[in-house]
């Protein structure tokens, strides 16, 4: 199942591809209500509102998908965990010194969070590069602390697209991926069991036409039952929480008025358009830098 | 006013001291509510609820606060934004080469945060120490985007006392702060009236009966208004978002049976007991580490 948050907020159920059922009244999440918490209780409550959601998106009026704006799936998770360096080839041209395995994880902030319909906005940086990154999202189902990596299964609702924005330079890694939409997730959650085997899903990214990403999970440094037990070693994972898997190799910049396009097998796809801003500006970024990728 | 989360998610407001009033059901809270967010709603439409709030308090029936076990007070923010070396003094015992003005902020994880009546759970993890770093904590009261340094006060619902449990090591920081009760905030929200001018609070910390860390908020590098003009510059801010300031020179380790003391002039006082735990083992901290305090 493809589920969709559109609107003001409300549920949506992907069908054919091209067509949405609107299934907000059967799930009991309320658009517009503050914090927009209803996503995760459907998730949570997942398996009790399974049969009312087949048969809503069965049969309820079909709209043409291209008709609502996507908003992100899940706007208010207890947290967004991401793995930095989790590519051998990304590792390598970063010039990084570690990997996920042996690093652990950062955080992204839940505000940083945006849908398939949404601009990336670049912050007014002046001698800043913004790059995009490229990634399988995952969104916890079950929640639980010291989690198996055997039992990874048991604990993943379904998967997104994910690209984790940065502004590259020296300072703390998490305030340069913290901008307000510098995560979109989208354009869906496609539920765990219409994606199979995540083990060898390929991922690519395009900035206007260009592919720049590409890559299959199955070059993962930590792998997605390693993230899970890594994660919940150290922290209660809830549901709605959502892993940022890391990026491959072919990182770089986006500018005003590009489009970064990401697909990944059988999770989905969405187009992003990038706007210049003119906020976003502090003391901390206003020295220049400029990356050097490793070739 | 002094508002406390108790019980199993009740809400509270202290008088005299020693004493709570229940004021659950003025303020329209659902105990057990998940995921727990009244909160959150309590402090974005706190003017709408203040009279009912003051009327509750006064008229209420008065329970003795040892009584009652306290919870952190907002268990499910947006986010908890937190800045490393602020204080001048820590940044030489820990031989940093940078400061928050220039280096922007980390998060913690909803998940981290515990409450006055919680004991802080030390992971399994031979051969690493686990730091108290003392801190004062603002809760955000209206939030927003690009607030300028000069509106600060206008966004600040209170404050509290706030420690930062760290993992010392090499590793990503904020995976080694992320753990569990490694985010004590308490022993409740003292409302920014109430504490007036929170530019010269005295701050101390006892590890047992021994003061270790003692420092006065007039020292920090990065202020106040300047931390909230930084967060805001990136993030939009929420209702109910946590800022942890920094932390003073003095921090060190903690062990089982250890009791934790902060004291944060005029917005409260909290005790919390430190205790082993047997879970949060994970090979990305199989390597011993031992942090060098410089004198």
């Amino acid at each position: 199942m493809r589920i969709a948050r559109f609107g003001n907020g409300r549920i949506g159920v992907v069908v054919d591809d091209d067509q949405i059922v609107d299934v907000t009244d059967s799930v009991g999440v309320q658009p517009q209500e503050w914090p927009p918490v209803g996503p995760l209780r459907l998730i949570a409550d997942f398996d009790r509102h399974a049969e009312a959601l087949k048969k809503a998106a069965a049969d309820g009026e079909r709209l043409p998908l291209s008709s609502v704006p996507l908003l992100t799936p899940v706007p208010w998770p207890n947290k967004v965990i991401a793995f930095p360096v989790n590519y051998h080839d990304h590792g390598k041209e970063m010039r990084a010194g570690y990997r996920a395995d042996r690093q652990g994880f950062f955080l992204k902030p839940p505000s940083a969070l945006s849908g398939a319909g949404e601009p990336v906005v670049l912050p007014h940086l002046p001698g800043r590069e913004v790059h995009h990154e490229s990634e399988l999202g995952i969104v916890i189902g079950k929640g639980g602390r010291g989690i198996a990596a055997a039992d990874w299964r048991d604990h993943v609702f379904g998967y997104a697209c994910l690209l984790d924005m940065v502004v590259r330079g020296r300072e703390e890694r998490v305030f340069r991926k913290a901008y307000d939409t510098f995560c979109p997730v989208g354009p869906w959650i496609t539920t765990a069991d219409e994606v199979g085997d995540p083990t060898a899903l390929e991922m690519q990214l395009w900035v206007n036409d260009e592919l720049r990403q590409h890559a299959n999970t199955r070059d993962l440094v930590l792998d997605i039952p390693g993230m899970i037990e890594m994660a919940s070693a150290v922290m209660t994972l809830h549901p709605g929480d959502i892993i940022a898997t890391g990026t491959p190799a072919g990182v770089g910049p986006v500018s005003d008025g590009d489009t970064i396009r990401i697909r990944i097998d059988r999770v989905g796809e969405m187009s992003v358009p990038v706007r210049q801003g003119d906020a976003g500006a502090t003391p901390a970024f206003a020295e220049p830098y400029q990356l050097e990728i490793a070739k």
